[in-house]
Parts: structure tokens; C-alpha cells; sequence
């Protein structure tokens, strides 16, 4: 089962059919433009039509076309302005500030979907003999250029390769507890297939519902139950790759002193070296018993220090996320304004008990999640409970827990309403060691508030930068940033790409000089390519360089992504 | 704290000072004889005295003498006879049966002790601008050629890096629960430094007395508690490594998507890229309690089930170890015949009890191990044990684990008295997915019996084949075969070098014909390269050299390790 890429949105997020998570009458609106200095009603500032854009023609001459189609059959070469500007770019706010802008420069001459790893192999040798772009092309959900179809300067043809016609469950041992499936499968197909096995891989991320199994794996994703399932490299066990040089289906066994372990360079090569076309990787069963609750701490340092101290004490949770006082204020802000009524009496009351409790005006909001069997989860939660208590941690029930999971997947639907208003809305993430979880987080939520502020026309105006912890380790934690701002419209699409430059640029050194990894699940891709040196250092980078041009000599594969200059 | 070489013994195992472990007189010889088929007494094969060994002249010169003393020191480079041989080889049984036999010609032309990641840096630049051979040596545990001086038809000037002299504990932070030490730290001098502060690695392996940090991440060992401290590439953080084209330091986070993990590319590089200087890696509290002890089972499959579905389950224990038939008989009657007595009433009322009950003649053994608070451990006890009654195991006590703890350490002295006594004695590991766990065992275990039945003189001799589960995984486990033979004395050092190499190369070929690693923990050095190549697949063989190339052009760094002809 695939999704039809006429069915969703080349521009945006979901189903074309979906309707606005943020109606234009929505209450919510008068608080957002409130908390962003900015006037009532938000300005309309809509995308251009896919037919109004201008879109270079297509470089596939017809005995191109005609070596392709004996390659992956001819229904399989589209050249349709759809598929083209589907397959232009990610789905990132810079992506979408161009799609939206009307510039489909960078769409590739044409999308081929192949539909076995055999068809990919052949793909690839016969691009890598032709001097042809590939770039790999999953869900499309990258949001930081990794699919990004003619990248930089590049004048070779470029194909956008398309895997999601490679998408079935191939295996599943319930003996070894893993599975194997085609790279192309979305998020839900494979669940769903597993499900009827009894078993799950359990990696959610938000974009869950329009990713893919290959790209989990290409860009080192993480789900939001980390704790229990763990990110891609950890539950990949082995991968099955299409590159020029040959297949390579990476070595397999649940432990080995072979030499390194080269099912590693997989996870996280952002198809550099060829196209992941198969998967097997680590389940579980599906579990008996999912508890999730919320609890409220006085600030951010109580409750980081608690969901430290529940990692190292191994207690078996799958989710702990911490929302700063930010993030917890904004989104109780937004439901409240959303609800559309003054506050009951039964919520001034709590509220009231919460500040004579000490829990300020803007408490952090913890959520906890917990999977398995009944008797494993109640104990886990006690154990949890305590460590909570002893941090000042304040249980408020099921309620948070059961609202997040009812909203999990939803972030990126608010995305094209806000900026259909004006707004400009964007995310990034980090990770770093638990002496310095609350350095960088201050360090890149002022670097975010400052280059926000520098950016605006209006001194009155402002940015909501906030933050959460959204996976948790024995060494360390992940940030994640989300921040809202008042779109720049004086400069055209260039002025607005320049903000966001800007923008991302200030939050990329800060967490450079600060300690933090460039990305902690969503890869590196074109946006983060300019940091990657800093991090990996120029021996990584030259070790990175070597084994690319080892599996990749021509440099067909995804160029231009996660080594900069590629 | 580091061992002064003239302490410990260049063709053995341990301090020389060590009692034996086995005296003439032992009982346990005859029946060991008779396991054999071999008639007592066993014949005496004393190991040749180094005065008596044809050491190759040192290459030497004083000039190149001097460069290298201007960089680590006057008294940091070393040609006596003893320093030289004591680094010739590693302590397999293949090492010492060239050791043993006055082989010295793999001996170095030098030891050098740099005593700073900086000196072995300047060390490895010179080395490269000078074409000299560089093997780094820590413990000089290897029991896969990992340490050889000078290997294969190498003849370029060879030094043997000792890293001992860098063995201090750099750092312990409490928060990120890390630390970070010089490589060259023996396993006992790093856990009390630890324990010093409270924690501890826990990396245990039964080399741990005379092997060091960097050579565990080195050659990715494991340590007998692995099911709670993890292979050395799950807790090594980060390294820094002394390489031909300079210094680095490998990217360190909790977790991050910027790129492949390159610091999973040093576990298991086997100093073929640089020298390991320093190592950030996970530790822990050391636990309240500690709690060992055994169960029998009526055969290796169930008891096999059993810690597959123990680990299935995430039940906290830190080892499980199940021995097959053979080797809880042998280690039985080693036991009794140690013991020189006859049975008591009571252990033949045990042997009885156990015959009614139906664990017949040759049980096999299971040794859990779990560490932790107490509530933590007597709860994993009762869930564990839940598990193993399901399966049929039935309780024996705390008796066996605490007598494996008294000797965990204790496996290879063994091997020098039965060296001396005629007793060709080895040992390899593998490992594969749950499903192919009895298979393995049955086909590597065949292989090595037959291997060995035909290089024997005598029909009525046969070895002694056996194995346990070592390691244990949610998808798969490792297996540990022990094999005691007699030794072919007819042709020389030559004939006994054939032999040994006969049933190697069986187990090797029945270990990668039947979906086993060539090794789980011991490495790949030049005893496994030639076997490396079917695992990884010839892709992976050409990102492992251009890996290689990119570190060490000149291939001066552990030249014939990993990579076969290197």
C-alpha cells in the first residue's frame, strides 16, 4: 500500500483533502498574533499555484526516457509537472517558503520509481555509466534539503528516484524478533503489516504518517517512544543497498568483533552511497498495556534532572518529554484559545492550587510514557513516580498523555495554515550531554530569539522560540526547537529565504559553540552540510569523503547532501 | 599502576611467579588423559627458554635510536631480548606455539612506550615520514594475531607501540555518568580508579587482568557482563587516536544524525587506522548487589530458550552464560577429579535426585548473573526464574556462580600446564541469529571434532569439543567453543603450526558457511582476515580499505590485521 502522490500536497503537509488544522475563524489566531507582537487579523499571504510557477523544462530526451522505461517499465518515468514539483524539494519550512515562492528550479527532469531492489540496482549502474543524477526519494519528508532535486549548481540530469513502490513486508521472525521489508513502505503500511503479526518496530516519528522505512534509516531518524525502540541505528540490523559499485547488503549478526561494523555507515549516509532498497531490522511485540501521563515541574532543571535520573536507573519507559516553560505556555495558551471560552471555575481552581503549590505561571510540562505488559508498566510507573516526587514533580493524570498521543503526528499540519498567515514556522534539534542540557538550551533559544528579532521590520514585533527534551539517554538528552515568527515580506522570496538563513544560521553556530550535534534526527542534508566539518572534524570529513567516493566514484548519488560541495 | 614486563611472562600467560594452575601431580591429568584418549602419563613438552630462541638482530640503528628518544624519551625504546620477544606476538595458541617452539622471527625491531596521546602522535607522523611499521600493543591479550610484530613478509623497519605508560583515569563526570582514561590502562588498575568514585565500567572480560582499554575497543571485545555493560561499541562515547595524517578525536554526543556514527568505525579497527590514545566511555554506580547463580537443563536447546526469552523480556540481568553438554561435564569432572575424592553420599544423592527427575547424565549448566539495587535484583530473579522454570530449568543454587566468579579469570592459566604436557588447547567464538543458535553450535562442534580426529596419530585419541553461550541479545547470541586436543609431535614446530591450522580453518569455513560471525569478540588480526572478506561482501571489503587509505596511505599501521594482504 503507497500513497498516490496526486493525493497529497506538493507544497504542504498530508492529503490535498485535509482540512485546515487552524480555520481561518479559529480563536487561536488573535493569541498567536498576541504572543507575536503582530496586529490582528494576520495578513493572507497564500502559495502560488502549481500553475503559475515556473517550472525548467524537463532535460529526459525520449532515448533517455527509452532506457529508463526497459530499466523500471514505462508507467514508471513520470515527467508530469506534479510529480516534478512533488519531488522538487522536502518538506522543510525553507522548502516550502520556495514551493510556496513559486520556484520549482530545483525539480528534477524526471521521477522514476522502480519496483524491486533488482530494478534499483540497475537504475543506479545505468545512471552511474550515463553521468545521471539520483536522488532518493522516500516519503519526501526531509526537512533539512535532503531530497532536494537538482541541488546547488548541478547540470547533470537529475532523477528523482522514488521508492515507494517498494513497499511490502518481505519477512518476519518471531524467533529472532526481526523483520525484514522493503525500503519504500510508509510508516503506517508497515505497522499495519507488522500488526498482523503480532509485532511492531514501534518508530514513530512526527512525520510517521508520510515517511519511510529507507528514509528512517538514510537520515538516523528517531521515533518519539526512543526510549523503548530506540533510533534507527539501533534498531537496524542489516541493509540492502543499490549502489554504482554493486549491491551491498551490509553484514548481519547480533554482535561481532568482525572488524567495525559497517551496517553503521547506512545509518545516517542520506542516500550518498546508493539507495537503501531493503531493510531488516530489530521488533517487538506489540504491547499489552500503554500508559502515558503528565506531570508538571517547577522549571526546566527539575524536570531534566528527573528524566536523567529515570534513564539511568533503567527503568523501562518508552517516552520522556520535557516541555520548557515556553512550549508548555504556548501550547496550553493555544488550546485554551482554540477551546474558544473563559476558564471554568474547576480549571481557575487548579490553577490556583498549582501556584499556592509553587508551580508558577509557567510550569514545564513532562510527559511519560510507559509500554508493556500491565505488571511491567505499574512497576515501572512507581519507580518512575518516585524519582518524579523527589525532583517536585506534580502527577496531573492521564489527561496530557491521551491529548499528546491524540495529536502526535499533527505538528506538521499547523505548519501550512500559519503560513498562509504570514508566519513563518520552523524546527530544529540538537542533542548534547546532561551537564550541558540546559547551557545549550539557553544558548540556542536566545541565539533564536536575537537573529528572530534582527530580522523583523516591526520593533514591536518578537519570535515564540521553545523547547522540549524529546529523547533521553544514560549520557545525555536531545533538544528540540520550534519557533514561530513574523514572515519578512519586503524582500520577496529571496528577502524570506535570507530571514530564515539568518535565522538558522545564528541557532546552527550556537549549537556548534555550545557543545551540540548538528542534528540530532532529522540528518544533515543540504541545510546542515555547512556545519557537519565542525562537528565530524577534518579527519571524519576526510574519512566521510573516502568512503563516499569508495561506493560512489562518479558522484551520482544525492549530491550536494551531507558533505558539502559533494 | 602498569605491569613491568619482566613481572609477566613472554610465552604464557600472567605473572611468572604465578603458581601453576595444574601441577604434575593433579589427578585432574589422568582424567583428562582418558577424556583424551591419550595414555598417562602425558608426555612433557617444555617451552624452549628464551636464551635458547633465535631473536633476529634488531634494524635498529642508533641514528633512528635517537630520533625516536627525541620523541618519546631516552628510556622509552627498548631492543632487549625480553622486551622484543614479549612483543613478538600475541597469547593465542597459535602465538605460543611459536613462542614455545624458540620462533621469535615475528619480534620487533624495537619497543616503544610513548607516554602522552601527543608523543604517540609526533611517533606515528615520524613513522610514516620514515617508513617504519607501527603495532600498537596495549595488554597483548589478542587471541587472533592482532599484536604480531612483524607480520607476514613485512620488511620495513617494525616497532611495537606499547601504550602502558598512558594508563590514568582522565576524568569521571557524575552527571553524564562518563569517564574518560589514557588507553593503555589495564582493566584492574581502571576499575579501581573508578571505584575510587564510585562507578565503574564493568568490562569484564576474561582477559580483563592483562588487556587494557584501548585494546577492548580496539578489537570490540565484550566483557562477561555484557548483558549489562554492553560490547565495547556500545559504551565507547568517543576516542582519540594518534593517525598517519594526524590527531583525531571521533564526534561525541548522546546521539546524533549528522552524518554515520565514525566513532563505530574505531571499535573493531584493530590499530589499523592510528593508535587509540584516549577513550570517553558509559559507566555506572557500582551496584549494591550482586547475585550469581546457576540452573540445569535437560538439554542446550531449552536452556537456550530460556535466555532468549529472558532477554526478550528486558529482564535487567547482567550475564547469562549456558554451557552445552560437554563443557558442564567436563568442568564437573574437573571439578571431582581436582577434588581427588570419591563422591560424597550427598553429591551421589544430588547425581540421583537429578537422574529421577530426568536431567540425565549430561545436564548443561546456566549460569544467571544480576546486578543492581536490591529490589531491582530480587525482582529480576523472580521474573527470570519464572521463565527458566517454564523452560525446565531447574535451580542448583548460588554454588555455581560464586565458584565462576572465584575463577572467571582463571580459563587461561590452564592453558600453559596443558601446553607443557602434550595438549594442544584453544578457543573461538561466533555468533548468529536465535534461529540458527542449535545449528551453529552442531556444525561448528562437528567441524572441529573431525578437524581434529584427522590430524591425530592415534585412531584411539579423539579432542574435546565444547561450548557455551557467552553473550546474548534480543535477535541472536554468541557461542564460545573450547577445544582441548593432542599434539601433533611428528613434524616439528611446522606439523604442529599444520595442525593447529587445520582445525582452525574447519571451524572458520563451518562458521561462515552455517551464518555465524567470524568473531564475536576476539577479532579479526591475521587469523581471521582471510575469512573477513565473505562476511563483509567485496563492497564492504573496499570501504574497509579506503577507509584504511584514508588514515594510513602508507599502510604503516598494523600492516596483515584485518585486512588480508595490507
Amino acid at each position: 500500500m503507497t500513497i498516490t502522490r496526486t493525493d497529497l500536497r506538493w507544497n504542504g503537509w498530508g492529503p490535498i483533502d485535509q482540512p485546515t488544522a487552524l480555520p481561518d475563524a479559529a480563536p487561536a489566531w488573535a493569541m498567536i498574533a498576541d504572543a507575536l507582537g503582530m496586529a490582528a487579523p494576520l495578513p493572507t499571504t497564500p502559495a502560488t499555484e502549481l500553475a503559475a510557477c515556473t517550472l525548467p523544462a524537463s532535460g529526459l530526451d525520449g532515448e533517455m526516457r527509452f532506457a529508463l522505461e526497459r530499466i523500471v517499465g514505462a508507467n514508471q518515468v513520470h515527467t508530469a509537472a506534479y510529480e516534478r514539483a512533488f519531488h522538487a524539494r522536502g518538506k522543510s519550512y525553507h522548502d516550502l517558503l520556495h514551493l510556496r515562492g513559486g520556484d520549482l528550479s530545483s525539480a528534477p527532469d524526471a521521477v522514476v520509481y522502480p519496483r524491486s531492489a533488482d530494478e534499483t540496482q540497475r537504475l543506479v549502474q545505468f545512471a552511474d555509466a550515463n553521468a545521471v543524477v539520483l536522488v532518493p526519494y522516500g516519503g519526501g519528508s526531509s526537512v533539512v534539503g535532503g531530497v532536494t532535486g537538482r541541488a546547488g549548481a548541478e547540470t547533470r540530469l537529475c532523477l528523482s528516484v522514488d521508492t515507494t513502490l517498494m513497499a511490502s513486508l518481505l519477512t518476519v521472525d518471531h524467533t529472532a524478533m526481526t523483520a525484514t521489508a522493503q525500503a519504500g513502505i510508509y510508516g503506517p503500511a508497515l505497522e499495519a503489516a507488522l500488526a498482523a503479526h503480532g509485532v511492531r518496530l514501534g518508530h514513530y516519528p512526527q512525520s510517521f504518517e508520510y515517511s519511510t522505512l529507507g528514509g528512517w534509516i538514510a537520515a538516523r531518524g528517531a521515533g518519539q517512544n526512543s526510549n523503548r525502540y530506540g533510533k534507527a541505528e539501533k534498531w537496524l540490523v542489516s541493509a540492502h543497498l543499490a549502489t554504482p559499485t554493486g549491491t551491498w547488503r551490509t553484514e548481519a549478526s547480533p554482535a561481532s568483533a568482525a572488524g567495525p561494523a559497517l551496517t553503521q555507515m547506512v545509518a545516517g549516509s542520506e542516500g550518498t552511497l546508493g539507495i537503501i532498497t531493503e531493510a531488516t531490522f530489530k521488533i517487538r511485540d506489540i504491547p499489552d498495556t500503554e500508559d502515558y501521563r503528565g506531570f508538571l515541574f517547577r522549571d526546566f532543571s527539575t524536570g531534566a534532572e528527573a528524566i536523567r535520573r529515570i534513564v539511568q536507573a533503567d527503568i523501562p519507559v518508552s517516552m520522556l518529554r520535557l516541555s520548557d516553560r515556553d512550549e508548555t505556555y504556548f501550547f496550553r495558551a493555544l488550546a485554551s484559545a482554540s477551546a474558544g471560552k473563559t476558564p471554568s471555575l474547576k480549571d481557575r481552581l487548579a490553577e490556583t492550587y498549582l501556584r499556592l503549590r509553587g508551580y508558577a505561571e509557567r510550569p514545564c510540562v513532562l510527559l511519560v510514557g510507559m509500554e508493556g505488559d500491565a505488571a511491567g508498566v505499574s512497576q515501572a510507573r512507581r519507580r518512575a513516580a518516585r524519582i518524579i516526587a523527589a525532583c517536585q514533580g506534580l502527577a496531573v493524570g492521564t489527561g496530557p498523555g491521551t491529548r499528546w498521543k491524540a495529536g502526535r503526528f499533527h505538528g506538521p499540519m499547523l505548519r501550512d495554515p500559519m503560513m498562509d498567515r504570514g508566519l513563518g514556522v520552523d524546527t530544529l534539534e540538537t542533542s548534547t550531554f546532561w551537564p550541558n542540557i540546559e547551557h545549550l538550551h539557553a544558548c540556542v533559544s536566545n541565539a533564536l530569539r536575537q537573529a528572530i528579532s534582527e530580522t523583523l521590520e516591526d520593533a514591536r514585533q518578537q519570535g515564540i522560540v521553545m523547547a522540549h527534551i524529546s529523547h533521553s539517554y544514560a549520557d545525555g538528552a536531545s533538544l528540540y526547537f520550534t519557533f514561530v515568527f513574523p514572515r519578512r515580506r519586503d524582500g520577496g522570496l529571496a528577502g524570506e529565504v535570507a530571514q530564515w538563513l539568518a535565522i538558522k544560521q545564528a541557532a546552527s553556530d550556537a549549537i556548534l559553540a555550545n557543545g551540540g550535534t548538528i542534528s540530532h534526527h532529522h540528518g544533515v542534508g543540504t541545510d546542515h552540510a555547512a556545519w557537519l566539518g565542525q562537528e565530524k572534524g577534518p579527519i571524519g570529513m576526510r574519512l566521510l569523503g573516502a568512503v563516499k567516493q569508495s561506493f560512489d566514484p562518479n558522484g551520482i548519488m544525492n549530491p550536494g547532501k551531507l558533505i558539502a560541495g559533494s
